[in-house]
C-alpha cells in the first residue's frame, strides 16, 4: 500500500494529473485534519500532530471526492469531513500495521512505533479510530458511523485471516481474494460509497460507484503485489521482494504455486528469505513461469470490471476522473513492464 | 482492575449479594453477548468466542443496570445492549492492555496475546472496538455512539499519559488523578450515564448518577492500588507489589514520595523490582510512614463524595443497590486492613 504514497517524480506527474481537479478539496482536507488536533486530549496532541505529518497520497479521499463530485471550486463540509474520517481510519490501520510489521520508516519518517514505542503507537491507533468514529457520529444522515465501524471490523478480519494464513498449509485463490477484499478493497469501497451518498447522488449510482471502488481496491492490491517485485526500490522506498521473503502470499506466489509444488515454492521462498536467491533470480523465475503476464492480465480484468460498473454514468463530470485513476495504474504497470523488458534485453 | 474479577470465595459472597437483584439482567447480557459471535466475519468467530470466555465480574454492566434500573424481573433491550457495548469496549481495552503488559493470564485463562500472539490480539481488540461501535450506532436516541467513542479516546489518553509518566521525573497528585480519571473512572462514568439515559430517567438524575460513577471509578482505582500491596495473592491471582516493582506510580508511591525524596523513592522501587526488598518490607515501610491510613482516608473521601451526589435520590429503588456497591468496597478494605493488623500483631 506504500507505492503511490512515496516520492517518485514520474509517478507524481501521473498522480498530479489525476489530483489536479482536487486542489481546493485537498487544501480543505488538510485544514480539516489539522483542526482536529486540538479536539484531542492535551496528552495526545503532539502525537496526533506527528501522526498527521505522515501524509499519504490521499487515495481514499480522492475516491470520496470524485464519487461525490460537486465541482472543482466547491466541496461540501460533509464530504471533507467524511474524507477526513476515512483518512484517520487509514492512518490508524497503518500505525497498527507498522507495529505488527516492526516497520521503521513510513512516508520517509520514522514510524510512531519506532519513535515512541509500541505501547504509545498501539494506544494512539486506538485513539485515532475512536476520534474518527466521534466525527462519524456527527453526521445527520448517511449512516456514516455504522458504515465506518463495519468497515474497520472487516479490515481487521482481513488482516487476521492474512496472519493466520501465513502459517497454514492450504491457501487458495479464493483465500487470496477474500483477504485483499477485506484488508484493502473495503476502504476503497467505503470511500466511494460514502462519497456518493454524502454527495446526495441517487441510490443506483451510489451502488455502482461503491462496487467500482471495491474492484479498484482489488486492482490496487494486485498492483501492489507486482510492485513488490518489479518496482523501483528507490521510488517505493522499501526493500523489494519482501512479500516473498516474509512468506506472505500474494497473487504472484499463488500463481507460482500452480507451477511448482507447494514444497518447492516454500523452499524457494525460504531461499529468498535467506538471501540465497536474490531479486534478479526471483524475477527470472517468475518470468520463466509466465507469472507476470498472468498476474497483469488478472489486474487488467479487475480494471475492466470496475470500468464496466460505471459505464452507465459516462455522462457524469467525474466519470473521466475515475477513469483517470485507472489509467494511472495501467500506465504504471506498462512503464514497469517496459523497463523490465529493457533490463532483460540488455542482459 | 483484576481484583473483583478473580476467584475468591469471601469476595464472591459480597459480590453475589450486590449482584443478586441482577440475575435476570446478567442472563440476558450473557445471551446477548453470545448472540454477537455470529455477527462477526467467519474469520473472527473463534477468536471472539475465546475472548468472551474471559468473563469479568461485570462491574460496568452492573452500573448500567442499577443506574437505569427498571425492576428485578424486567430489563429493556436497550439497557442490555448498551451494557453489552460497554463490556465489549472493556474487553477490547483489556486485550490491548495485556499486549502492553505482556500479561500471560487473565481471568484464570491464557490471555489472547499469549494464546494467539500479539498480532492477532491487537487486531481482535480493534475488531471488538469496531463491533461495539456498530452496536452503538444502532440506538435511535441517547447519542450512544458519540458518547462511547469519546470515552474510548479518553481511556487511551489516560493509558498514554500513564505510559509517558512512568519515565518522567515529575509526577504530581494532579497527574495521578487525571490518569485514573481517564483510564478507569471514564468507563464507570459512561456506564452510569448511558444506563440512566437509556432507562429514560430525567436529565438531573442522569447527571448526578454519571458524576457518582466517576467518583466510584476513582475510588475503585485507589482500592486497586491498595490491593496491589495488601491483597491476598491467591485470591487476586497476580503477584503483589507489581505496581511498585514496575515503577508504575500509584497513590501509595506518590504518598511515599512525599515522605522520602524522589531519589530515595526511586531507589526503593528499584530494590522492590530487583527483589532486594520483598513484599513484607514493602508493607512495613508503607506502614511506617502511615501511607495506608492516608490512602484509605482518600478512598473513603471518594466514596463519601459519590454518596453525596446521589443523596437526593434516596427515594429511588436502585439507591440501596448503588450504596451496596460502596459498602462492598468499604468491607473489602476493612477486611484487608484487619487481616493486615492481625499479621502485624502476630510478629
Amino acid at each position: 500500500m506504500q507505492v503511490l504514497e512515496t516520492q517518485n517524480n514520474e509517478k507524481l506527474m501521473g498522480l498530479e494529473k489525476v489530483f489536479s481537479p482536487l486542489s481546493v478539496h485537498l487544501d480543505e482536507l488538510n485544514k480539516f485534519l489539522n483542526s482536529q488536533i486540538d479536539c484531542f486530549e492535551l496528552e495526545l496532541r503532539d502525537l496526533v500532530s506527528y501522526a498527521l505529518e505522515h501524509k499519504g497520497k490521499r487515495i481514499r479521499p480522492m475516491l470520496v471526492f470524485f464519487s461525490g463530485w460537486q465541482s472543482e471550486n466547491y466541496v461540501s463540509k460533509d464530504l471533507i469531513k467524511v474524507a477526513g474520517v476515512i483518512e484517520l481510519v487509514h492512518l490508524a490501520t497503518l500505525i497498527h500495521d507498522d507495529i505488527l510489521d516492526e516497520a521503521i520508516i513510513r512516508h520517509n519518517m520514522p514510524t510512531l512505533d519506532k519513535k515512541y514505542g509500541s505501547k504509545i503507537a498501539l494506544l494512539l491507533g486506538d485513539a485515532l479510530f475512536s476520534h474518527a468514529l466521534i466525527l462519524a457520529s456527527e453526521f445527520e444522515f448517511g449512516n456514516v458511523c455504522q458504515t465506518i465501524s463495519q468497515s474497520i471490523r472487516r479490515v481487521c478480519a482481513g488482516e487476521i485471516k492474512q496472519t493466520f494464513q501465513a502459517s497454514q498449509d492450504h491457501y487458495s485463490l479464493n483465500d487470496y481474494y477474500r483477504i485483499i477484499d477485506l484488508k484493502t478493497a473495503e476502504l476503497f469501497h467505503v470511500s466511494c460509497l460514502l462519497g456518493a451518498r454524502l454527495g446526495k447522488y441517487p441510490e443506483n449510482y451510489v451502488e455502482a460507484i461503491a462496487a467500482f471502488g471495491r474492484e479498484m481496491g482489488l486492482a490496487y492490491q494486485i498492483y501492489d503485489d507486482i510492485i513488490d517485485v518489479l518496482g523501483d526500490e528507490k521510488s517505493i522506498g522499501k526493500t523489494l521482494g519482501t512479500d516473498f521473503a516474509h512468506g506472505k502470499h500474494t497473487l504472484l506466489s499463488l500463481k507460482l504455486m500452480e507451477k511448482l509444488s507447494r514444497e518447492e515454492c516454500l523452499e524457494f521462498c525460504k531461499n529468498v528469505h535467506e538471501k540465497r536467491i536474490g531479486l534478479k533470480e526471483l524475477k527470472r523465475t517468475l518470468l520463466e513461469y509466465g507469472i507476470f503476464d498472468q498476474v497483469i492480465s488478472l489486474l487488467n480484468k479487475k480494471i475492466e470490471n470496475a470500468a464496466k460498473l460505471i459505464e452507465p454514468y459516462q455522462f457524469m463530470p467525474s466519470y473521466s476522473y475515475l477513469i483517470g485513476i485507472q489509467d494511472l495504474i495501467l500506465d504504471q504497470i506498462a512503464r514497469i513492464n517496459s523497463s523490465f523488458a529493457k533490463e532483460k534485453s540488455e542482459k
